[in-house]
This record gives C-alpha cells, structure tokens and sequence, in this order.
C-alpha cells in the first residue's frame, strides 16, 4: 500500500494550536480524495520512519498549494520534517485502548495492562482532546480503586524518564493544592537543603489555580532545567526547584493536566496518580504531602482529608515510597499574595525573617520542614518543628535559597504589574468567610498565571475588623482587558470577602 | 468596556473545522496582547448584536493582515458578518452550566433548570467538543435516573422548533440501532401512508453505523427537507422520510451526536432522550421503537432489551407519547447490503416483491407496520401484521413509496460503486457466527456512509454451509485508499463471519 499512496510537501504554517496536533489539507487534493478524509477525520501522516496522528482541517481555497499541505506548530514540531522530506497519509488506525475506556464509563475495572496501553497511547498523542476528557470523566465518575490508583499510578511513572540520584534517601514534598498563595515549597526545599538532606523538586504549572510553584519560582530564577541541569544544581546544593515538565517525568500528566484544566476537573484517582507518578519519578524515596482542609479549598471536609491521605499513603506504599501527609487549615488563603509574582514577594520576606513576612505561611513551611526531618530521620519525632524554625531564622535557609537560584541560572527579581487597583469593603464589620475560590478566580481573570506580575493582594484575614472603604484587596494586572474581566466578575461575586457583624470562624465553614 | 476595544476585519480564511468555531488571530495583534489571549483560549466574538463563542488560535507570522482575524468555516456561518462590519473581543463567559456537570460526575443528579441550562448553552455552541464529551461521559458513567432522561428529553425538545401537525394521532417508528442493514422505515412510512395513517418520518444520519436512515434514503430521493416541505409531502401523501437534521428538531441532539460518534458512545439515557425528542419534536403521538437484541447488537441480551424498552415506555408516558417497543432478533445484518446504496437496493427489492427480495428485511417491516396498525387503533390487537402483510403484497406499499419520493423532489437510482472486491471463505463449514459491530466497521472503512455507494454485501446468514473460496460478502468502495483500508483491517479480524463444523446458533452467542 505505501508505494501507492500520494505524497504531499509539509509546510509550517505558523498556527498555534496548543497542544492539539491539526494538519491541513485541500479539500480538492489527491489525497483527501483518494483516502476519502473529512473535515475532522484523524490521519496518520508518515515522514520517513516518523508518524503523528493529527486532526484534519479541510482547507477552501488555494492558500495551499495542490502539492503541500499545512502544519500547526504542535505537529510540526512533533514530526519534525527535514529539508526535502515528503509525507504519506493513511486513516488514523483504531486506538484500541480506548475500548477500556468504554468499559470503564459502564463500571468495568481498568486492569494495569490497559493502564499501560492508555497511558501509553496519551504520550504518543493517539487520543483527541475529546477522548481525553471522555478518559479524565469517566475515571472521575466511576472511581479509581486502590489496584486503580496503583496501576494508573503505575503507568505513568513507566512512560516517562525516571531519576535516579544515587542516594539512599531524597526527600520531596506536594501540596494537594486549592489554597490560594500556599507557596511552602521553596521554603521547604532551601530549608531541607540547608540541613543536609537532597531534595530534587520538580513542580508543576497550575491546574486550576492562579499560580503553580513552578509559576512562582519562574519569578525568582529558571526552572525549565536539563535533567542534567537539576542533576548538577543538586549535587552542588542538595536541592533544586526545577518545573517538572522540562524534564519528561511522567509525561502523561502533562498532557492530562491540560485537559483537566479546560474542564475545571481534579478527580481524587488522578490526582494520587498525577502526584506520586511526578514524586517516583523523580526519585523521591520519602514524601511530605501538605492537604489544606477547608469550605473552599480543594478538600472540604477533615473526613475527605483522611480519606485523601490514607489514599496517597497506600498507593505510595504501594510503589515504595514513604509518604507522610499532613492535614492543614485551608479556611484562607496562606500569605497575601496570590498570583506568581505576587507570591514570590511572600516567599522572600519569610526567608529574609520580615517584620512583617506572612506568619502563617512561616508557621506552615516550619511544619512541613519538621515532618520531612522527622520522616528523614533527622530528629527525633516530634523535634522537627524546633529544627525547621532554627534553620529559617539563623538565615541558613535564606543563604541556601540564593544558592539554589544561582545555580540554576541566576537569581531574578519578580516584576510588577503595570495597573493596580484596591478592592474596598462596602460596609463596616468583622469578616467573616473567604471564599478561595471565588478569590483564586478573580486572580486568573486579572491574568495569573499567564501574566506573572498579576493576581491580587489580599489585606485582611479572617476575624479582622475593618471599615467602609478600607481595601480588602488589591487588584494587579497586566492589561486593561484583564483588569476591567475582573472587576466585571467582581461585580456579581460581592460576597467573596464575607463581612459580618461578630467574628464567628464556625459561620465560615457553612 | 465596550468603547474601549479594539475592531478586526474578519476575514474567511476556507478552514473546515467541522462544527467547531473557531477563529484565528495574530499573536502579536493589539487585540491578543490587550485582553492576554493564548492558544485556545476561548473567547467572545461580537459584531453589532450578534456574538459567538469560539476556540482561538494564534498565528504566527503574516498572513492575517495586523487589523483582520480569520474565521473558519462553522464561525463565519455562526457570526454571519456583513460587509464592512468589525468584531470586538472577550474572554468568554464562564459557561455557569458546567458545574452542574462537574457536580454530576461526582454523583449528584441533574434537575430539569440544568438541563434546561446545559442543553440551551449547548445549542448556542457555548461548550467547547472537551466539555460535551465531559458531560456525555457523565451522563454515561453516572446513568440517568427516571427524572433525569425526562428533565434531559423535555429540555432537548424545548431548544428546537416542535411541529404541530394539527392532527390527533400522528405515528412514527425508530429502530434503537445496533444492527447492520436493518433499513425498515421506509418500507414501514410507505405502508403506514398507504394504510390512510400520517407518518412524517424525520431520520437521523449514521451516528456510528455505515448508514442512517437519512442517509440510505438520499440515495433514493432528496431528504433535507424545509418544514414547510415536510408538510406539503405530508399533507399530499400522508408521510415522509426526510432528514430530520435539516428541520432543526432536537438541536442539541445533532451536537451531542457528533461526538458521541467521536468516541464511539451510546449511553442509555442519551439515547432514550435523543430518540424522544426527536419523535416528540417530530409531533408524533403514537410510536413503535424496534429493539434488536444480539451479542453484538447494540443491546446484548433480552434482559437490556426489556429494561431498555420499560425507560423508553416510560419516559414516553411522562412527555405524553404513546410508545410500543418490538424486541426483535439482532443476531445478525438484516437484508444484504450494508452501506446507503446498498441498503437502498435492499429496500427497492422487498417494496417490489421481488423473488431474491430478503425475506428477513420483509417480515420485520411487516411485524413493525402491524405493531402501528394496532397502536393506532387501524386494526385489533393480533391482526397487525396480516394488514401489514396485504399492503406490501398488493403493491399498494410500492406505490405509495414512489408518489412520497416524487413529492420529496423525485426519485433517484441509487449508485453503484466503482471498486467491488468479494472477501472468499477461508475453509468449509457452517456459518456459526456474525460479528455485527466488525462487519459495520468494515463497511465504514470502506467509505459508508460519506461515500453512499461503499459498503459491503453480505452473501451468507448464520447457518449456511459455504465452500473454501466461496465469497462470504463483497466490499464495495469509491476509492482505492478506503478499499485497501479495510482490507487491512480484515487481516487482522479474520472471524468476522466464523465458521464452523456444525450450525450452532447458541454457539453465537457465546
């Protein structure tokens, strides 16, 4: 058959799909009428010993030549064709994992071979957005069980590159996310690494939220670092805070992740899997695991947290990790930046030891610094804590951090946002609830975490008194598009600072 | 906000995105740069009174000029922009109806005001083909109680045109697919019509099947009919089969359709709600649903089938249909051709008693146009199917079909294809099995239904005793890329017709 079929000159055309691979072609050309391709058809196109799988778009018209047909930037780069080369076309074949798919939408249990076979199929990019989604949905209607977790789990630390740093311990920690301006991680590595202990950490974008740590970092120094660049910046300081996806580790949860976000989705099996696949690969052997509990954090309910936790302790045993998780306060956001950039300034007043550095993101990396000196046995359980608070104030984890910036490129400075604009109470009182995240999404519509400089600055805390006009908030952007989006949605969200007239921390757990 | 945004010049730029919007802008336009749009975001197109909601992607380079943005097919048919119009920009609104669909993946059922909601914001393209997979899924995974296919059938009615016949008893029928071949309804349309009763058959095209009956009927006369049309057909001959796509029933029903054909879905509660809206938009009162049963038929067992028929009677009884369902057997194809004009040729030969006409085709249209004489009162219970019977042999079916073809448009001979290829036995026996589901994905591979002609003729039924060598069914393909296709996958389903040492109809149920 491929001797027969008709070959076509690639050309870049420059359209940035994202991560969708679309390859253009004339409706009138040979090929779309010899193979019979539509409009949405998925195509196989064959560049020496190279394939994708790609949608088509049909174009009208004669922008393209009749021997050429078009690439987004996402295919491009994924068949890479050299100078010369020219391509074969053929019907995408079945993608027969996805009939485990199926299965599992009707309640057939996956089993670890067709994890292996989905997950594998998603790093290839077999699967269409559409079949993405249908995946995440149908794992997050019917339930991961433990064999599930484990196997999904599984599956996605083998598709990917594993680290392995020679070291009988390393050490990491995750935060299972939903609380706006919880940016303990690079406390917590400068901390881990001033005590002597090796900790790799490779963090991700945001999902949902305004700013991933690998967002927040981005602001202070590179993180898109070469395995061999981590490899390097941790043997040199012991730790290092690297954006994981730079480094193919478990490849499918980026892709995952994507699709996750465009449907606002975070399903408690993918989640487990997303988090230790990341964690295993990399080469953690012991792991801390921070699970914010509050009304409008990702965790609603102490009974949901334990679940969570027993969950991630399980399947990590599972795979040969330690993990440790510890419930904390998710009532409100933690420091007062929410945003990259915003958060980074957060961060620096905590290592600097500030006056006025946020307490409760201090109190919260301490925490989490002592339970990875106590898993790594450091200390003494129940010592951890006395250590952490040393390390942070004696400025070791300070001269460490700057360390740990230098070595990976150089340390930055965060920007600030072009406009800024104060968000006042509207009456007298004490507030009473914060919703997270209604919070988390008025900084994404103000432009984090694409626009690092934005988010918003929060002011007040629950059970503060305030006054008419006093500013609950600032607003920071980078547009005036954004800016005015914000303030729009602002608009029919005027209870996201709840005022009230007595402190009662109980009403804001309702 | 409004004064303060920047205009484009749409421009069509001939890209066939299917029924996607989406639209096409520089990256470094002021437009993009102003509002922080990226790669797929989703954002508002206005222009004067109208707007759009649409996928963007970026371009890179000069060939948008730096005040146009382009338009694809779908989007330029949806915003529909004049000469000399220009377009402002937003991010698109949160689409609110999404958290009850992320509430439902996580089990809590849909009230009829969400899914008034979700099918409204379908219908206006407010959800991207990620977020109609996500709520199909849901659906699917989660099932849909009794209230629910009610809420989600009412809600689909409701957000299209409903026709009123202005007669007291309008009849229909639908077959619940699953089953090769099995093209009844225009033989029971021209019998019901010939029998004094009104039948205004509104069909679907192929979801995942090698042909609608929408699509097998255009091979015999025009079927996208306007309503007014329908009615004058209706009103001069007593019925019609037209598509009902083209008449704006049930709206949501042709989104949902495309991608639950993308990922190969039929769930149970989609199905009852897209078969009812349909008939209840249609402005049917009185209904008869075929229900094949076979292991590779669309519903596996009698059990499926009874429950399956149970939820259509009853979900008829709540939106005021009268419904009767005929459990039929799905063993194996119905008549010979599979593919539009194949079918049609199957049809053309029972409607004129013709000696080779396939019998099994003749007996379930009789037991199905029995089954409405009866629920519509033409006859009494048990003496259906000898009027039924009557009205084909005397020819009176045959010429009833041929004056509906003519007030359709005329009547068309359907065409034959230009690649046939027979598919020999591979050793002697008896034909112990037909896989249902490979053989319609071999007639799909071969072009059915895009390419009408493509298909494929199926020479043997279960039980026959063939011969090495004899053909076992005949591809019939347009072009040589779709023949050669699924020719190859025939390689790898080489049991698609088992044969064995001796007839054993249980054996085929296995």
């Amino acid at each position: 058959m491929g001797e027969q079929r008709y070959l076509l000159k690639p050309r870049r055309l420059g359209v940035d799909t994202h991560q969708e691979l679309v390859v253009y072609m004339r409706g009138d050309c040979h090929v779309c009428r010899s193979e019979g391709f539509n409009a949405h058809s998925r195509i196989q196109v064959n560049v020496n010993e190279r394939s994708i799988l790609a949608t088509l778009n049909v174009i009208h018209g004669d922008w393209l030549a009749p021997d050429e047909f078009g690439l987004s930037e996402s295919a491009w780069h994924a068949l890479n064709p050299q100078d010369g080369e020219r391509a074969s076309f053929a019907h995408a074949p079945t993608v027969e994992s996805m009939s485990a798919v199926r299965a599992k939408i009707y309640g057939n249990p996956l089993r670890d071979a067709q994890f292996d076979a989905i997950v594998s199929d998603v790093c290839k990019g077999f699967y269409t957005d559409v079949e993405l989604a249908t995946f995440l949905t149908a794992c997050a209607s019917r339930g991961l069980d433990h064999g599930e977790t484990v196997g999904l789990t599984r599956a996605m630390i083998n598709a990917g590159e594993r680290l392995d740093w020679r070291r009988e311990m390393v050490v990491d920690k995750h935060c299972v996310g939903g609380l706006p301006g919880n940016r303990t991680t690079p406390l917590v590595v400068a901390m881990a690494a001033a005590e002597g202990l090796v900790m790799p950490k490779t963090s991700s974008r945001a999902i949902t939220s305004p700013a991933g740590t690998a967002d927040t970092m981005e602001t202070l120094a590179p993180v898109a670092l070469s395995i061999a660049d981590m490899r390097r910046v941790v043997e040199q300081e012991g730790g290092c805070i690297a954006w994981g996806g730079a480094v193919s580790l478990s490849p499918a949860d980026d892709i995952l992740i994507r699709i996750e976000r465009a449907i606002d989705l975070d399903s408690e099996g993918q989640l487990v899997a997303s988090v230790l696949s990341k964690k295993a690969a990399a080469g953690a052997t012991h792991v801390v695991l921070d699970v914010p509990v509050g009304p409008t954090a990702k965790v609603r309910s102490e009974t949901d947290a334990r679940r969570l936790a027993a969950l991630l302790c399980d399947t990590g045993k599972a795979i040969g990790l330690a993990v440790r998780a510890v419930v904390t306060d998710g009532m409100q956001p933690v420091g007062r930046g929410i945003g990259p950039a915003l958060e980074a300034r957060d961060v620096l007043a905590v290592l600097q030891n500030e006056d006025d550095a946020p307490a409760d993101l201090r109190e919260r990396s301490i925490a989490l610094a002592g339970a990875i000196f106590e898993l790594g046995g450091l200390v003494a359980e129940g010592s951890g804590t006395a250590l952490a608070a040393q390390t942070l104030s004696s400025g070791r984890a300070w001269r460490k951090f700057q360390a740990i910036c230098e070595a990976q490129g150089g340390m930055r400075t965060p920007p600030l946002a072009v406009l800024t604009q104060p968000v006042p109470a509207t009456r007298e009182g004490i507030v009473t609830a914060i919703d997270n995240r209604v919070l988390a999404r008025i900084a994404k519509l103000a432009g984090a975490p694409a626009a690092p400089a934005s988010g918003l600055d929060l002011h007040v805390r629950l059970g503060d008194r305030v006054e008419r006009g006093q500013p609950l908030f600032t607003l920071h952007a980078e547009t005036t598009g954004e800016l005015a989006y914000a303030l729009e949605y602002l608009e029919t969200h005027t209870d996201v600072i709840r005022i009230g007239e007595q402190s009662d921390r109980s009403s804001a757990s309702q």
